[in-house]
């Protein structure tokens, strides 16, 4: 199943999206998003039953056209998005780290929800940064409560995943020793629909990403590269605090960034950037003026 | 005014505190917290005119005595808490950053709000942790939205301070250079009742801060001696990230932490920890076993 977030009766809610017909891909309203992170696993079951029915009955029935309903995304309000940075090998070798040694933990940094977006809604390049840097990654979803747990336990806590891209302000990212200032520019968390795990698989066997802008391939890695598994990752963030439903773990990103590049390429308004990943999508997003702020 | 967070009527609420009389502090319910915060300065006019005319009406009526209800801080789930590290002097002095210079930035490093609690609530000592370690330090609350503002406007988008422990998880905070995972465990942030601005004035006219571990006096500061001021902080941020109402900064702790202490000294089960601030008043917090962590 895929999942997506909608404004729907004038809250956030969780919908499923089905469909490749004439009708387009439909929209399923399902419940406000609370109450689908209270009990994930039964919702990817009613779904499944809602979208099985659809085959006997006419698609459009209590479904919406989607581009018709506003996209948000499908995580409450309070929930964490715990970045893990420098997981790939030759991400970990390039730029300012260069000369480090492999980190033995993975290093975590956190996002706000409300540096969240979805796909095609423009990013602004805040005032004082030269351009803003892409970094395509795939996030995955807590969908069991899990404090202290194994990494088998923690595998079993993921509900599904989807594209990311963390777009970083690396002007205020590099301030001070402490990242999180540039990791949460308004608008700069794009998020691509939920797809669960079932559809997935694991990670550990690979799945392909790319990030173009512009159209030009500016990073291509493969998710089996990672240095620290999404349960490896889980189960050592359980140990200091607990892991809710929604909860939001965004893996890393291979290397190819920009600021490390030779020149330095960064993104300016009227740029597009797509994060491209095997069975999850493509995530577009452009850039935008900082005029656009204003919206946040 | 002071202000408190409640559950009431199955949801969060804004509450205002008042009287000292034989029915003791009275708490009056305001709004749901998002609708507190979409009209902050609004609602300090109306609790005014609500605690005045209990003075000419039985104040028991529409409010009820303080500590019959459940406290909760008082944040939507969706703000965001901005902690400044290393922003008195004396304190970017000891530990692990003696050797560094004062920083030319303030460092700015995040909490969601899963982490935050409130007065007496218990704290866990998280397993694999040696203890836990305090850090008491002033809240601020954003209370007008701040895009690219001055320092001037910075200062008017105050709403009011609190009470604050930072407290900490040090394992975990130096695992990598990221410290978000060691200040994010559960019950660890909690926060005294907000007062409004009109009644603290400006911390940089100094506010006295005082950490006592059971009955010890463990740190000792004075907010005047703050690195970087409150508008100082908000107007940095807001340049990149657009604070809403309801967001916090943590305006970081004075010297006297456990960690750097010789020997070290670390909060364990059965010890209790206050933080009392001159017009902000004692924010009591006892330290629990690991298996608290079951409320998360």
């Amino acid at each position: 199943m895929q999942y997506i977030g909608i404004n729907h009766d004038g809250d956030t809610w969780a919908a499923a999206l089905a469909g490749t017909g004439p009708g387009g891909v439909r929209v399923f309203p399902l419940a406000p998003v609370t109450d689908f992170w209270a009990d994930a696993d039964g919702w990817q079951e009613k779904a499944q039953s809602l979208v099985a029915g659809a085959g006997s009955v006419p698609i459009e029935q209590g479904s919406v056209e989607r581009g018709t309903v506003a996209e948000v995304p499908l995580v409450p309000a309070s929930a964490r998005v715990i970045c893990v940075g420098l997981n790939y090998k030759a991400h970990a070798a390039e730029g300012s780290y260069k000369d480090q040694e492999l980190p033995a933990y993975p290093t975590l940094f956190g996002r706000w929800t409300a540096s969240l977006s979805v796909g095609h809604v423009p990013v602004p390049v805040p005032g004082g940064e030269a351009g803003l840097d892409w970094e395509g990654e795939v996030a995955a979803y807590i969908g069991r409560r899990a404090e202290s747990v194994t990494e088998d336990q923690a595998a079993e806590a993921i509900f599904g995943y989807s594209t990311f891209n963390d777009i970083t302000a690396r002007r205020a990212q590099k301030l001070t020793s402490q990242w999180t200032l540039g990791k949460n520019g308004d608008f700069t968390g794009p998020l691509g629909p939920l797809v669960s795990r079932d559809e997935v698989g694991d990670l550990r066997d690979g799945l392909e990403l790319r990030t173009r802008v512009n159209g030009t391939e500016v990073q291509h890695g493969n998710t089996r590269d990672m240095i620290f598994s999404v349960p490896a990752i889980i189960s050592l963030i359980s140990q200091t605090f607990t892991l809710h439903p929604g909860d939001v773990i965004a893996t890393g990103t291979p290397e190819g960034v920009g600021y490390a590049r030779s020149p330095q390429w960064l993104l300016q308004p009227g740029d597009t950037v797509e994060v491209e990943i095997e069975r999850l999508g493509t995530l577009v997003t452009p850039v935008g003026e900082p005029s656009l702020r204003a919206r946040a």
